[in-house]
């Protein structure tokens, strides 16, 4: 029989956010630690041990009535549960959930995966994606993420590379290369800092007037999504390019694993429903082949997901 | 306990492959049986249902004695085993395992699957699959068709458009348009058809010398494959092509689904190793994100991956 509560431990590099959730998915409590990165990293799972025996003592909870510990990490996870090396932590070689079970004292099953997927899983339990088992979950971030769930369960890939729809090549005859070594990747045109290097690539090429000039140097995504919903005619060429590869994107994906729903989450997300629609102008135009699309729709739990995710991560034994 | 044989039904469009099979994996006996489109091809399920009564009376085979029958169809099979439509055919609204089980006196069990989906079992249990249960079958024909196996499940799709690789957008600036509507799609340019019409065009736009030109409108896949492996400059130019897209294609998959092999087959695939080996090149860099790479191989079973894949079907309840 299930237990009562389970908790979700979203490893960030800057904080590490922790969630306290009931089984069936409501949130009772939420804080956060600092993420030490100093000596490889070593004092992150035990300053989450210590914060955590805290916080069940504070609520009167006794570790027994813990379902597990779910957590997510900004890095590769293998199917076995190691973790390589994992940069934004200085991580080498952890074993991040058998270490949190031995530091809780062996009392708890404990369950690790990658943010991106603990996300997509996060939404598909209580965001956007609720009520569908099969989904794509995209973060439009600095980068561009994704978590692909089929059935119900994670595609975390062979090689870790499930879902890496960042680094799926779109434009040819891009000169700059990409944070993986490639060229012309989506995440190049589509992330935070992709729209914002288009914008510039546009501003650049044209004497047009435009409203993202007056940003200068300091131009961001959100001004330039901003400028966009004003009618700014470079604004809307820039986020129409963007929207447009995200849009053949979702369609290839459509293509390959064909799932009901896109959650679209992340920081340029923010801008809403009007993203939305573009994409979806765009991924139809790219699904000739169906008669019945799948849905878009925004993420809703914003930065929880992680928590969510990872709380969830232990309730599918 | 599992009994001793297996059936596995190939329904093409002018005829009906039957194999039977141990549930080991070995082929026993093959038979055909031509494909009776006439009256919405209502005869075809009923001739295949006399075929193998027969058959397994001269091979004094009971029924009890066959672990299940599998048909492989050429179209969309819903989730639930319905088949809308079968335009090959004449199909409209069948059950199509369901309506051979009772065929065969309700005294086996039976499972249908799309004919692309089914050719990537067969190859992952005896072909050059075996040993991976994380692959991609392509077969390279008349179209361009796809099989996607995780965990030794086929992802058909909530929609069963699960590894649709030849719909999915490739070429910006096409303009003809594809069997789906689409326009850029990998099949009009990777299909044995399309490899042909590239060459046309390369022929077409240049006065270069050709050994492609003395075959005029006759030109085939094999011709030019031939050719370009003969070292004719347009023939390796329009192969270069056609493989240069099939490799992104592949490498886009590993970025969603990041299986362990590709597996290549049909007709096209018959020009071997010439094609593997230049697929190979233009996916690894296409994948910098990947430190291992997918490997990709030839498909081992020809025209009988879809009675090994059918039989196969029936192993996996």
């Amino acid at each position: 029989m299930m237990k009562q509560y389970c908790v979700g431990i979203d490893v960030g590099g800057t904080t590490v956010k922790c969630g306290l959730f009931t089984t069936d998915g409501s949130l009772k409590d939420k804080w956060e630690v600092p993420t030490r990165k100093e000596e490889e990293g070593r004092f992150i799972l035990p300053d989450v041990a210590e914060a955590l025996k805290k916080k069940l003592a504070e609520t009167n909870l006794s570790i027994d009535e813990l379902e597990g510990i779910g957590i997510g990490v900004p890095g590769p996870v293998e199917p076995d549960g190691y973790v390589h090396t994992c940069v934004n932590l200085g991580w080498k070689g952890h074993w991040p959930a058998k270490e949190l079970c031995e530091l809780m004292d062996g009392k708890v099953h404990c369950a690790v995966g990658n943010d991106a997927n603990v996300a997509a899983l996060g939404e598909m339990w209580q965001g956007g994606g609720k009520g569908h088992d099969n989904l794509l979950m995209v973060t439009l971030g600095t980068g561009v993420g994704g978590g692909l769930i089929l059935d119900g369960h994670v595609v975390a890939g062979v090689h870790g590379a499930g879902a890496e729809i960042g680094h799926i090549h779109v434009r040819d005859g891009e000169q700059e290369t990409c944070n993986c070594g490639g060229h012309g990747c989506l995440e190049q045109v589509a992330s935070a800092t992709g729209i914002v290097r288009e914008a510039m690539r546009n501003l650049k090429a044209s004497s047009e007037a435009s409203a993202m000039r007056e940003f200068g140097d300091q131009l961001s995504a959100k001004d330039v999504c901003d400028c966009a919903k004003a009618g700014d005619a470079l604004a809307v060429k820039t986020i129409r390019t963007s929207m447009r590869y995200l849009g053949l994107v979702l369609a290839t994906v459509s293509m390959i694993a064909d799932p009901e729903l896109y959650v679209i989450g992340g920081g340029v997300s923010r801008a809403g429903q009007y993203l939305i629609d573009l994409t979806k102008q765009y991924y139809e135009e790219y699904t000739p082949l169906l008669n019945k699309k799948a849905e878009i729709v925004l993420a809703t739990l914003g930065n929880d997901a992680g928590i969510y995710g990872s709380a969830r991560l232990v309730l599918t034994r």
